[in-house]
C-alpha cells in the first residue's frame, strides 16, 4: 500500500471521533440501505475453496468488488479477513511441488498436490500467505481505484489500552482518508487463546467480549469504531432455529432479542475457527452497542449489495422489541385455520361472513376513522384523483359492501363439501367426488381497501385459508377491516384463517413457499401480476398479465351492432382487462362509409386511432402507425387492422392476442360459429360487447379474478375457482384383489344421481 | 511469468506436431465434454466494468477459476484476452487523480473519475494496461498453482510464415509444459487494418481469414493448434434468427451450416471491435477447419464449465448435416396441429384413433421387430428383469393396447365441446362453457412402449397436441409407434399434433417455453417426477412425486376386514404409488391380539416392519424403528405406528402424509365420516383398500395419471383432466352500457338445462 499517494487524498469527513453518533440504531432491514459505515468480516470458509487448496478468486474478487462499490458510493468500509492460511498453503504447495523430482511430478498431479497440501504446518502456511494475500487485495482493490491498508493485530493489541487506543485512532484515520482497512488477526504468532469474558481488559461491560475468533474481533471493532452494519459472512445461510439438518430447522430472517436463548446449535462449521454460537455471541454483542448485524453465507451472489438494499439475506438482528411473528408461521396459522374453517357446518361458515357483514355498517364510524388516516396521508402525498377516490370508504360504499357479503353468505351454503360426481364401482362400493378447498391463498391486492371485507368472505366461503398484503397507501383502513375479519371469525375459533401479511417483503418470501401456499390470485395492475408469476416458481397464480382484446367486424355484420359494440368495448371503462385493444375489420367493409363512421364515432369519443400495416398500404393518409400490433392501451386509445377474412381475423388473434376475451360481430352464423370454435381464448363472443367478460356478469357471483391460464379455471372465476375436489370411497372392507381374474367382485361403474336418497 | 519455474514442469504430453489428430469432429455438445484443447477468447466486453472504467473483476476471476480448473482437469487451455485499454484506461484515472489538487478531488468522485476517463486516448490506456493486466493474471492463476505465459502478437506475425510458425511452435511448447498461453494483440502499437481476406498471406483457403480482430484471430489459432474447442465469449447470450431486438427474435442454440445464409445481423455489439457477424464468420470458419465452437454470453456463471459439460449454453456451431427439427418448432407444429384437431368433428377425431388401434393389430409384426431390437439392446445391458418385462411388446399386449384404444375412441365423442354451463343472462344473452383442449401437452414416461400409442390417443380424443418423450431403451419401439400414431392423424391433415421429442436434453428446454407447452405430465418414478416438477418452474406439472398412503385402524374396527385391507394395500402391488407405507393402529387395540396378527400376516407375506417412536415406548421388544415416518418403501416393507384415537391419526397423516390415499377401517360411520372430512387428501376412503386409488378403478376410462396438487385435478385423473373451458357468449348487439343503471338492460342470470333444444 502507496503510504505516500493516500496522503494526497482529500479528507472526506470528520474524524470517527468527532462524528456523531447517530440518532437510533437500525430495527429494519429496509433502514440498512443508509448505513454509511460498515464492517464486513470474510470467514475463511468463504474464500476457501471447497478442496481446501488456496482461495476461492471468484468468491474474494466478487467481495471486493462490492466493498469497493460501497467506498466508491460513499460509504466507509472495513473489512476484516481471514484466508492467509488458505492463501499459503496454496503457495506452499507450489514451492513444494516445483522442488520436487520431475519423476513425482509426472504422477496424477491431484495426488502430489494432496500429499504435498499435507505436508504444511497452518502457521507456516499463514506468515507465507499474508504478503501475498495483501498483495492480491491491493491488486483487486486499484482495479476501482480504491486504497488499502494492512492492519495486521493480536489479541493483547486489544486488551491493552493504550495499544487499542493507537489501533482504533489509526483505523480512524484510514478511514477519514478514504482507505479501507483490511484488518486480521496475526496467525502466524498468535493462537488465540481462549481467555473468558471477565478477564476482559478494562473489565466493564461495554468491552467486555473476548477476542476468540475474527467474528468477535469484528464484532469489538464495529462497536469501538461505531459502524452502522457488521455483515459476518460465513459458510450457511444464516441461523437456524434447529441445527440445520435436523427436522423441522427452519432459517430465521430475523433474530431478535427473544430468540437469545431458544436456539440450538449444532456443531461449529466445518473450516474457519468460529461456530455458529461463538458468531451469535458476537451478533448480540454488537448488536446491544448499536451495530445492526447480517449474518449471511458469503457465496450468496452479491450479498453485500443485496443486504444494503434491504433484501433477505441471511440473518439480520434486531433489538425490535416484540418483532412480528415471522410470515412462514402465520401461513402455517392459516393452514390450520382452513381446516377448522372446513370442519365447520356451512351455516357456520355462512354466519362468520353475515357477522362480517354486520360489523361493516356496526362499526362503520371506526372503519371511517382509519380510513381517514389513510386519506389524509395520501392527500399529502398529492395521490392522483383516480387513487384518492379508490382509497376512501364512504358509508353507502359500506352499506352496499356488508349487502354484497350477505349474498356470499347467501351463496355459501353449497359451496365446500358439495358432490360433483358419484359412481356405484361395485355393489358395496360408492365412489363420490365432494368440493374441498384449495388451502391457503395469497391475494395481493392494490389500493382498494373495499376488496378485503370481499376476498375474506370469499375465503369464508370457500373454506380457504388466507393471507392479504393489500396496498401501502390503505394500510389503517386495512388493519382496522382485518381486526373486524377476526373478530367475525373468532366465534367458531378461526381467527387465524385469515390474516394480513405484515411487508412486501413478506410477498416476496410467501412466493417460493409452495409447503405453505396453494395459489396466489393478485388483483390489480397487469405490471403486479406480471411480476408476481415471474417470481412464484413453483405455486399457480391465478390471473392475467395481458388483455389484449379484438373486436373483429366480419363482412356479414350488422353495421348498426357493430357501431355500438365497439363504442361500448373500447369506451365503457378503457381501464379495463377486458376492454378492446384491436379493431378488425373485414376487407370488404373498407370500400364503403363504415371505416369513416367507426373513425367519426371513436373521435367523437377522444379516442386516438392507431393502424395496422395492411390498413396503411390501402390507405393514403390515414391514422399514425400503431407501434406494434400487440399493445394493451388501458385508455382511450385502440388500433385498427383490417383483415381479409375470419380465418385472417382468427389467424391475427392466435399471433397477437392474450387469450382473453375476443368478439365477433356478424349476422351469418356459420361464421359466428367458425369463429367461437376456432378462437383459443378464454372467452369467445358474438354479437356482444367485450365487457361482459366479467364474473358479475356472468352470473358466477363475486369475481375472484379473470384468469388467462389454460389450468383450473379460465376466464371470469368465481368462487368455485377457489375450490377443488377430493374423492371419498365407502366400502365394506372390498380390496382390489377381489376384482382381480377369478375374483369374487366385477365392476359396475354405474353413474349415480348426485343428491343422495 | 517466471521462466526458470516452468521448466522445472514436466511436459504431460505430445508436442502439438505430434498430437495425433482426433477422429472426428464434435456434432453433438453431449461430445464437447470430450474436448481436451480448448481456445477461451474473452471480448473486452465481457471482463469490462458496466460504466466501463477498468475491469469487472469478478467475471474475470470466474473465468480465471474455470480456465484454472480446466486446466487441473487435464484439459489445455489458451486464452486470447482483450482488456487491456480497460485496465489501462483505470490504472490513467488513478494517477491522474492522484496527480490533481485537493480542491479538484473534493469535488463529487463520480464526475473527476469520468472527467479523467475521457482525457485517455485507448492506446495509451492499452500500453499502460498490458502489464497490469498480465500481473493480475499471473496473480490469479497463480492461486491455482496454475502458470501463464504472455504472448503479445500483432498481425504481421500471422501473415509472416516465418514468425507464424515460430509462434505456434512457442505455443506448442507452452502447451506441453501445462502453461496456459495468454495471447493478447498488441494494442499499443498494432491498430488492425481492414485487409480483404483474399489479401491474407498464402491465399489458402486453409489459412484463409484475416485478422480483424480477436475473433478471427482466436479462430485462426484453435485451428491452427488443432484445439477441440474454441469457446468465443461476448455480450450476448447467443445468435440469434433476426436482430435481438426485433419482433419473432430467438436464439439458436444450435448453429448449423444451413444457418450460414438465412441469419440477419444487427448493428455490431457496443463495447469491443469485432460485430456479431465477425464472430459468426470466425466461428464457421473454425468450424470448416474441424473445431467445435460455441458462442456465449461472458458473464453467464460458469459459462465454460456448463459448455463443456453439454448444457445449452449459447450458439453451438455443429457441421452435423440436416441437424433435426429445432424442438421450439416442433412445439409449435403441436399447437397448429392441436387447432386442426380441435377444428375436426367428435368423429373424425375417433376415426384417428380407431385407424390408430387397427394399426397396432396390422402391424404387429413391424412392431414387435423394432421391439426386438430394443429387447436386444437391453438384453445386453444386463436391465433387471421387471424392466425387460415391461419394456416387450408381444401380440397379445398389442391386442389389449389396441381394444383399449376402441374403448377411449368410443368414450371420446363428447370430450371436446361439451357444455358444462349454460346460463341466460339477459333477453338474447345466452352464455356456455364448453370444455376445450388444454393445448400442447408434454408426457414424459419410462421405458414401457405400450403408454405411447395409449397417451396418443387420449390426446387425441380430447384434441390436445402432444410432445412424447420415451424411455431411451424403447426407443424403437417408440419410433415406430409414433409413425403409426402420424399415420393416423394423416387422414385428417393433423400429423404433426402428436410428436416424439428427440433428446432429454430438448425436454430440459421445454421444461423452460412455457409458452410452447401448457401442461407437463411425468409418468414414471418419483424422481422423475420431482426432477420434473423441480425443474418446470412456470408450466404446471400433472403428477404426484410421493405417494405416502396410510391406513388407520380404529379401535371399532372389523378386524378381519382390517387385516384384508392391510393386505391387499401393502401387498397388492408393492412399488404402485397407492400402496400402503405407514399403518396406524388405535392404542386400544394393542392390548389384544390384534397386533401380533396384523405382524404375522405381514411376516408371512414377507413384508418387512419397522417401527415408530410411540410404538416402541409401549413394547419391550419390538420390530427395529423406522428411519422416517415419512418413507415411501415402494417395496414389500411398512411402518407400523400407534396412534390414541381417530384425531391422532388425523394429525398424523397431515404431519407425514403426502396427500395421496388415505384409508379408515372402522364399523362406525360417525368416526369413519369424521375422518373422511378431516383427512386433506387426494383420496379418502372407508374400509376400502388404499389400491382402489386408480383411475380405471374409478371408472374414468384410460388414466392420465394421479395428481396430488391442489388445482385442476386431483386424485385419479382421466381425460378430463387433458381439457378446460371457455365462454361462448351469444348476442344481438348487446352492450354492457344497456345494463347501467336507467339502462335498458336487466339481468336474469338463470340456469339452464345443459342440452340445447
Amino acid at each position: 500500500m502507496a503510504k505516500g499517494a493516500s496522503q494526497r487524498y482529500a479528507r472526506r469527513e470528520l474524524q470517527t471521533s468527532e462524528r456523531p453518533r447517530r440518532q437510533q440504531t437500525f430495527t429494519e432491514r429496509t433502514e440498512l440501505q443508509y448505513a454509511r459505515r460498515l464492517v464486513i468480516k470474510l470467514g475463511s470458509a468463504v474464500i476457501t475453496r471447497e478442496d481446501e487448496h488456496g482461495l476461492a478468486l471468484g468468491r474474494l474478487a466478487s467481495i471486493v468488488e462490492q466493498v469497493a462499490e460501497c467506498q466508491i458510493d460513499g460509504r466507509e468500509c472495513i473489512m476484516v479477513t481471514s484466508g492467509a492460511v488458505a492463501f499459503g498453503k496454496q503457495k506452499l504447495t507450489q514451492e513444494l511441488l516445483m522442488s520436487m523430482s520431475m519423476r513425482e511430478t509426472l504422477s496424477p498431479a491431484d495426488h502430489t498436490r494432496e500429499h504435498a497440501g499435507t505436508m504444511l504446518e497452518p502457521r507456516a502456511a499463514a506468515a507465507v500467505g499474508q504478503s501475498g494475500l495483501m498483495s492480491l487485495y491491493d491488486a483487486m482493490f486499484a482495479q476501482y481505484g480504491v486504497k488499502i491498508a494492512q492492519v495486521l493485530v493480536t489479541k493483547p493489541d486489544f486488551y491493552n489500552e493504550e495499544t487499542r487506543k493507537n489501533l482504533f485512532s489509526t483505523l480512524s484515520e484510514l478511514i477519514s482518508l478514504n482507505i479501507v482497512p483490511i484488518i486480521n488477526t496475526n496467525d502466524a504468532v498468535s493462537p488465540p487463546p481462549d481467555i473468558p469474558d471477565d478477564e476482559v481488559a478494562g473489565g466493564s461491560g461495554r468491552r467486555g467480549i473476548s477476542i476468540k475468533d475474527n467474528d468477535s474481533l469484528a464484532a469489538m471493532l464495529a462497536a469501538e469504531i461505531q459502524a452502522d452494519l457488521l455483515v459476518l459472512m460465513t459458510d450457511v445461510d444464516g441461523i437456524y432455529n434447529l441445527p440445520p439438518w435436523q427436522d423441522g430447522a427452519k432459517m430465521l430472517h430475523t433474530f431478535s432479542s427473544d430468540h437469545r436463548n431458544t436456539i440450538k446449535f449444532g456443531e461449529k462449521s466445518k473450516v474457519g475457527t468460529g461456530g455458529m454460537s461463538s458468531k451469535v455471541n458476537a451478533a448480540l454483542w454488537a448488536m446491544d452497542r448499536g451495530v445492526a448485524v447480517v449474518i449471511c453465507k458469503g457465496t450468496q451472489e452479491r450479498a453485500i449489495k443485496s443486504i444494503i438494499s434491504g433484501r433477505k439475506i441471511g440473518t439480520f438482528f434486531t433489538q425490535a422489541a416484540g418483532s412480528s411473528t415471522p410470515v412462514e408461521v402465520i401461513a402455517e396459522y392459516a393452514r390450520v385455520g382452513s381446516r377448522v374453517l372446513q370442519a365447520l357446518r356451512p351455516e357456520e361458515r355462512a354466519e362468520c361472513i353475515r357477522i362480517l357483514a354486520d360489523l361493516l355498517e356496526s362499526r362503520q364510524s371506526d372503519i371511517l376513522a382509519a380510513n381517514a388516516m389513510d386519506l389524509e396521508a395520501a392527500s399529502k402525498k398529492n395521490l392522483a384523483k383516480a387513487l384518492l377516490s379508490r382509497l376512501s370508504l364512504t358509508p353507502a360504499k359500506l352499506k352496499s359492501l356488508s349487502s354484497g357479503l350477505h349474498k356470499i353468505a347467501e351463496d355459501s351454503l353449497n359451496n365446500v363439501g358439495r358432490i360433483v360426481r358419484r359412481t356405484k364401482l361395485a355393489e358395496g362400493l360408492e365412489l363420490q367426488q365432494i368440493t374441498v378447498p384449495i388451502g391457503v391463498l395469497l391475494v395481493i391486492f392494490e389500493s382498494r381497501p373495499d376488496s378485503l371485507p370481499q376476498v375474506a368472505a370469499l375465503a369464508m366461503s370457500s373454506a380457504n385459508g388466507l393471507l392479504l398484503k393489500g396496498g401501502k397507501e390503505a394500510a389503517n383502513s386495512n388493519r382496522y377491516l382485518m381486526q373486524l375479519v377476526k373478530e367475525a371469525l373468532a366465534k367458531f375459533e378461526a381467527s387465524n384463517a385469515i390474516s394480513l401479511v405484515p411487508t412486501r417483503e413478506d410477498v416476496s418470501d410467501l412466493l417460493s413457499m409452495e409447503k405453505h401456499i396453494d395459489l396466489i390470485i393478485p388483483r390489480g395492475s397487469s405490471d403486479l401480476v406480471r411480476t408476481i408469476q415471474e417470481q412464484s416458481k413453483h405455486i399457480p397464480v391465478l390471473g392475467h398479465a395481458e388483455g389484449i382484446c379484438h373486436v373483429y367486424i366480419d363482412k356479414d355484420a350488422d353495421l348498426t351492432k357493430a357501431l355500438r359494440i365497439i363504442r361500448d368495448s373500447k369506451c365503457d371503462y378503457p381501464a379495463a382487462c377486458n376492454a378492446m385493444e384491436t379493431l378488425l375489420i373485414h376487407e370488404g367493409l373498407m370500400r364503403g362509409n363504415f371505416f369513416n363512421d367507426v373513425c367519426s364515432m371513436l373521435h367523437n369519443e377522444e379516442v386516438k386511432i392507431n393502424s395496422g400495416p395492411k390498413i396503411r398500404e390501402i390507405l393514403t393518409f390515414g391514422p399514425p402507425a400503431a407501434k406494434s400490433m400487440r399493445t394493451e392501451y388501458g385508455a382511450l386509445e385502440c388500433t385498427i387492422e383490417v383483415v381479409s377474412d375470419v380465418d385472417d381475423a382468427i389467424n391475427h388473434i392466435h399471433k397477437y392476442g392474450s387469450s382473453h376475451t375476443d368478439v365477433i360481430v356478424t349476422e351469418d352464423t356459420n361464421t359466428a360459429k367458425h369463429f367461437q370454435r376456432e378462437v383459443d381464448s378464454a372467452c369467445v363472443f358474438h354479437n356482444a360487447s367485450t365487457r361482459f367478460a366479467d364474473g358479475y356478469r356472468f352470473g358466477l357471483g363475486a369475481e375472484v379474478g379473470i384468469s388467462t391460464a389454460r389450468i383450473h379455471a379460465r376466464g371470469p372465476v368465481g368462487v368455485d375457482g377457489l375450490l377443488t375436489t377430493k374423492w371419498i370411497l365407502k366400502g365394506d372392507g372390498q380390496t382390489v384383489a377381489d376384482f382381480a381374474e377369478g375374483g369374487s367382485g366385477s365392476w359396475l361403474h354405474q353413474p349415480l344421481p348426485l343428491s343422495e336418497s
